[in-house]
């Protein structure tokens, strides 16, 4: 064998058990209790926490938006990403008008291609169907291309990324046909513009105007919105960076009738409030949406205890603080996103070592649930067959969150001084190390391009 | 080792995989792509689905009842699990008046111990709390014993068990407490009881009469008070064979809010519609709540593929034909209850096998979640370390349920002449074969109680 | 003419106009600008608003309860209305077990008629429907006797008054056909019995425990069980002292399906919250349902504000001090019930002239829609054709409730200090000055019976 | 006395009774049993209902439109509504671009001014706020001019009528300020165009496709859309012409948490299904809202009986045959609008006579309640000092509608055929007959401005 991992503690979905793991060419082969096999490589994980790599499926990695580009490359994005235990990280390809949905995603490809240190698949995100909706006879290539889920912006108008009601509901509509779900940044563009200008004309131009720009009744407008489409076209829907309690309520209430919607938040509205925008360096909390009040909040948990919620994702999106900065006297110039890709698992993780959730339920929202719902077959589980994408974690190491422990090409990050109750020390990208104790020790250009199945679940 | 069963696909709520799995000691041991070890036994699973065995959280075995006693002992109820696949029978032990639960308990575990064919736990049905609610003091006792959760029938007072709300608030608030989980069977005794009286009168007295005395708003309006309590004590809740589109909007609606409710359906609410009430042999069908009309039983799939219903179980409970025949000319001489024990994983595993729901999620329904909902730390998974309780499916293979082809005493069943694609060929428990292709052939006695831990989940 | 009431300003549900009123035999005979006819007695108004008399429906007057009797006799009850601008007064009548509806009203009636200061109809309480539900066959004859209105309480077993869901189901249907409008009192007797049992036994005895055995989520429990009942039955309802938000949602929530479902809230769930109990002087505000938390209290208002709420009554059923001081050392103890007929429309009226609610709104809710909805013809809105039942009321008289100024035979009051804006200053019954400027100037015995049309309304 | 109107029966929300009417200059000087004094004029209404003229608060009098003018003038719209028993006329100003909201409605007024036959009102329907939103200064002048009520269309982008969400929390939130009762048309503008757009492509160019475009969904989205932002701006709301279930619904809910919500629906609801455009004649039948299907048709006579829907208005805005026809073979090329002002109170006057509702409610709804909601204090009930705009109703009189029956200037009506029971054969503006038994008989150019109070109901 290539690599056993002996005497760890595995954590699944479904429990927790003790076992030595075989990987032999990039793959779990064995899981046992005692593995008599020798191998070339053996690790003790003693007193460790065995977890399947997680999967990120929210990041904008280069991402041009706000007048500049985000913060990580495709090459320092997923290296962020395997050193907080994420081996496979989603990326939105942002397809703009008069491109096509495979050159879109090709292109964006390319890019990773050489340099990724996780492997990683991509959304596309859907922004122009064209003059006669031409992009709509792509969706069945797309989903054979392992691009079997899209993404519709109910806002960013001006940006030239925004899908109207109407574009919406043809896309729902082909997408239910050919097995792609469609996700939605779900917020209302009028509303926040409209808000802004009356700011503005106030002078009020701190960023916690950006939450008031865009308070909870912003966004669960155009929740229920996306739902009452998806109802109506009959299509599954997968409702990105949720982030307010009557959103959730709407999610709920259209599955308790019996539609596929899906639900995913971010560990930034777990971990904060509206708050934070009353801070000095408020600005840099500048997502869309804005971190909500402490009853959204608080509804996020018991959303995710109960199972409403399907995935934690980040939508990574870090901006330079020099870029930040050009919002300190006018929030609505503050390029829109925060850090959180090497954050996620060890947050969730940290939460379930204090007792907030089971530690199987943390894997099921950060690796089993993601995979499964956007057809990663081969990844998001402990299970033979499976790539050994793996993290070695452990339980008893504090761990504080600063910029300077992190591997990103950002310069600053909301999760400062957030201190975690425990943390991952090695993670295995099919079977390989490429992360140990504090340092990055893979090869970029490593990671894999992710054909995926359909999306959905059954 | 003791067993190897090589190359077959394995299925476990989080996918399917290809793997040999290796046998110890009655625990699952190693679980690879190839076990190179030898073994006393080794089995071929070519083509076949290695499953875990099914967990049946509801059945009333040798329960006295309607003036008879059940037709399945515990000997021939837990053998007909085991040829039907379930290797793990929960039983209800009914507390009466001046009895204690552990007292209960531990005299249905006694006649059960030298002759069940499969492991064993029990729910107790607490059907009167003393003078002064002492019961209340033994909640922790019986949680250590591995009793982590009790019913309360919402009817039956003529029979004795009936818990009326005042006391149903008593028990969630102390169960809440010390972990247990309350089960409650809902329907509205009263209304029940002047609709029979009516129905008497009126000299309606045929099965149709069963289903008018108790349809879809009687059964509704004890779920919604049973959640309410639940709601309003904050208390875990799991409702027992839910077969209503109206209660089981209730279920969601709670679970939005955020409260950890939970939801059985039985096969029979899922196969059948009160039209059977209208059939020559009506009276078979009689139990309660009985089957419900076409809409309850959409939802109830719905239920199941949206994960709003947690768990299915049977609620077996036959009764002999001549005893069935008490009613022909009154539905009300009906002893209620159906069979159902060794259908519940050939059912909905065929279920999967028409694509109606994925073979992931017929496991999780019947094997995974009862067992993590209720304590069973050892069962419900093929995962290494968890007793080797497994089912060889054969995809592939035609089956007519019939009552000659059952392993039950009963001699009679609602589920004749229902035809299933693919069925269970072996079953084994804790390692031992104890279902040949359609013979039972372990050892009575062989069975063990399992003491369970803490249900509920996180 | 009669009498002639000149120069006052108009108050009816459709508005606000100035006029003469003309009355002859006690009917309203003329409403002008103007009346240039002489008659026998001529009130100028100037400077005071007449109002139609209200119609209180809600009263429970020398009724036997809690080990004593209501400290209002037909006569003192009926005075006091008549002082606080009630004309008609509506009284339950409490069948008992083995007594006919009519049998029941008629003896009450023969009490009331020789001394009714005001007008008075019957609802009939219902408690037993006999053996074999005989009662039932009573029904149309009830109405025809001009008892449209039943009532059922989903409380008091031990007083022999309950009844139970099965017997309510049956009594919806059966005055579903009948063209009876079924009142209901709801709280859950069994929740309530519990949690007695369980605060007596701690030893927690003082008024703040009235409140806890009965807490928002007891009623809401009933309302909603009601509501699903008479939705189930297609009949209609009316939830009688309705005094909790989550009730009031259901309420709203059926109505909006369709179902006609009427709620009636009292002036002390308007002013009062459960603070109350905390006072030394608790046990006198100790009735069932007790106030509730300032939530319900502010629901009710705005239930008030837009249309959810149909009327408001009393529950007037005051217990002398030395009564109510039974209960000092024990809740339980205390006869449940407070005084309010003469309270109400001032209290309303009052609300109005502070502006929270029009003078068109408060005579709607006291007058107007009680009368039609209880088929009251002659009742409820100065109209041409209806009885004079006529309050003049003096927006800027300023008036201190006291028990000293009150026209009842109780010895305390929960409005003992209550300061209004407004009052009333006369009220004339079918056209006689009965009450004038703070003393009862009519002749008891002159209140006529009033037989009601059907219940309901289109 | 200008005229007295001896022995007919009144009919107010309230109820209905025997009296003469009085009227002096115009005004309603007194009701009575009897009045004494002589009249100018004395008509006799024995067997005859005596009714408020009716209040049609929607209509669109030579409103340029759909390429063309409505057919109705001001002149030939408020003839019809008089013959029809409307004795008030709201016509909707339509706000444009750079425009002011008085500038607007006084080029109406003046429009109106010498040829109206009824009294009239303005809403002035918003199209545009202005770079700035400059006309929102403008609101409290439109009030105190007696504007006191705005449109906003949630469609008709293309035609620059539509207000974006923005812009409607903008009104919403000043409206409220300012006693302002915001009212909207609700449909989805994108979901229609891309409707239209596929269907066009395939060639469905029928009446049909008319309806499908804007199907249920299309609008209850936008009335659910419209309520949430009323109520995040805590501001009142009045929706137009609601003509599906699903929004009705919504409506009921926001005033269950009491909120001021109001909702009209039209006449052509009631009677029609979407099946109307399966018809040869369909095109003439092309409103927007569309027909909805009987779902819908039923629940809104429900929203009628249970006092959800609150006005019932007409939407009136008829085109010529040969416009109409323009749509022969492409449904988008139809004026949208249809004629009802004439047959408003007539339709909902025969659904009274028929027992579908009440005649008070019938009144209540066309009449008195639409005067209270938009401030017509002078308007909508037979009261003392209102301006005495009667109907004289013949409940006998059986009446077939038919164009050439009809006072409008229009040459189709979708009534044709319609058999009502019972007919009005008089109307009364301000104590003048203007319709006598077929026949205008009136003076154009007697209607006047009506300067309505403030909006809203308390």
């Amino acid at each position: 064998m290539d690599l056993i991992i002996r005497n760890g503690t595995v954590i699944t979905a479904a429990g927790t058990f003790s076992a030595d793991i075989g990987v032999e060419s990039g793959k779990i082969k064995t899981i046992a209790e005692k593995i008599e096999n020798s191998a070339v490589k053996v690790v003790d994980a003693t007193g460790l926490y065995v977890l399947p790599g997680a999967v990120d499926v929210h990041t904008h990695l280069q991402m041009p938006f706000g007048g500049t580009v985000s913060a990580d490359s495709y090459q320092s994005g997923t290296r962020a990403a395997v050193c907080g235990g994420v081996t496979t990280v989603f990326d939105y390809a942002i397809q703009r008008k008069g491109k096509g949905i495979l050159e879109t995603v090709k292109e964006r490809q390319a890019m990773a291609e050489s340099v990724a240190c996780s492997d990683y698949a991509f959304h596309c995100a859907i922004t122009n169907l064209g003059e006669n909706a031409e992009l709509l006879e792509e969706f069945p290539a797309a989903a054979d291309y392992g691009v079997s889920s899209f993404k519709c912006f109910m806002v960013y108008r001006k940006e030239g990324m925004m899908i109207d009601d109407g574009q919406l509901m043809r896309i729902l509509e082909k997408a239910r046909e050919t097995g792609i779900l469609t996700n939605v940044h779900a917020e209302n563009p009028d509303v926040i513009d409209a808000r802004i200008a009356t700011f503005l004309k106030d002078g009020k131009t701190t960023p916690w105007y950006h939450y008031m720009s865009r308070p909870e009744f912003v966004e669960a407008e155009a929740v229920k919105r996306a739902i009452h489409w998806a109802v109506s076209a009959n299509a599954p829907l997968y409702i990105v960076h949720l982030a307010c309690k009557e959103g959730l309520e709407a999610v709920a209430a259209a599955r308790s009738q019996g539609y596929p919607i899906y639900a995913e938040t971010c560990p930034q509205y777990l971990e904060f409030t509206s708050d934070v925008y009353k801070r000095e360096d408020g600005r840099n909390f500048v997502c869309s949406p804005p971190m909500k009040g402490p009853e959204s909040q608080d509804a996020l948990w018991k959303g995710i205890q109960r199972r409403v919620i399907d995935t934690v994702a980040t939508d990574h999106c870090p901006f330079k603080q020099a870029e930040k900065d050009w919002g300190k006297d006018n929030f609505t110039k503050i390029p829109n996103g925060c850090a959180g890709i090497e954050n996620l698992y060890p947050y969730m993780l940290s939460a379930a070592n204090s007792g907030k959730i089971s530690f199987s339920r943390a894997v099921e929202l950060c690796a089993e649930t993601p995979a499964a719902l956007f057809g990663c077959t081969t990844k998001g589980s402990i299970t033979v067959g499976k790539d050994a994408d793996l993290v070695l974690y452990d339980p008893k190491k504090d761990f504080e969150i600063s910029v300077k422990n992190m591997h990103s090409d950002y310069d600053n990050t909301i999760w400062e001084g957030k201190k975690l109750k425990g943390y991952p020390v090695q993670t295995y990208l099919r079977g390989t190390l490429v992360y140990d104790n504090g340092t990055y020790v893979g090869t970029p250009g490593s990671g894999k391009y992710i054909k995926r199945g359909a999306s959905g679940r059954r």
